[in-house]
């Protein structure tokens, strides 16, 4: 782990506290994969169990078969998913969440939560902003 | 706002339900907003209080002026950040979360706090990839 040291200790046992503000930081690559475009909804929709690749593409509208496996990639890397190749005829491939994974996906949903919750004050806002500025 | 149809629903009084993994949801739009790289870093900086550019700037490190500043419009946009210009000399100008930024901010540092805390299980996992794909 590459992090800020902690302000707090001056002494000679000057410890590393994990920063997602501090730019070499693991926390913020991390948070940067997590909250990338693909890997965020590949993630909460894996929060209701087990998808094969093909099912997930579908739940995760728009996305592209290469968008999903890098997407899916990075959250192996970090962690968060497992794949697993199922030896049957055809073989396929399915992806769960690792423990730290639910715990990712259970707070990008409380994030979403409170997004489609308030997507009409949002849709306002925009509304108010296009015509503060045209 | 444009969102997925609910599937709960058959009858006549078809609702729309905002979904996040609805393609042209705003909610879709709104969290990429506030999951955008420096927008989200932006959001829980601003959770401590109000904030002059230059400030924040510093405080989000490794983000350029133009990359901070297009997050800080996307946000205002959405209704989540208000800036004010304050008549001083030198004039300057200030950010500050609206209600709905506060909401979202609190839902994004409970993600980091996941992420800090757990950035020993990612270092890890991150070996464990290369060893296994080298």
């Amino acid at each position: 782990m590459t992090a800020q040291e902690s302000s707090a200790s001056d002494g000679p046992t000057t410890e590393l506290v994990a920063s997602v503000f501090a730019r070499d930081c693991t926390s913020r690559a991390a948070f940067e994969d997590v909250t990338g475009k693909w890997a965020s909804l590949a993630l909460i929709a894996l929060s209701k169990g087990t998808y094969r690749f093909g099912e997930l593409r579908r739940r995760v509208e728009g996305v592209s078969e290469k968008m999903l496996s890098q997407a899916l990639q990075s959250l192996e890397r970090d962690g968060m998913v497992t794949r697993t190749v199922v030896t049957a005829i055809p073989p396929r491939v399915e992806y769960t969440l690792t423990p730290l994974g639910e715990r990712v996906a259970e707070q990008l949903r409380a994030l979403v939560d409170v997004l489609e919750e308030t997507v009409a004050d949002v849709d306002r806002a925009r509304e108010a902003y296009a015509q503060r500025t045209t």
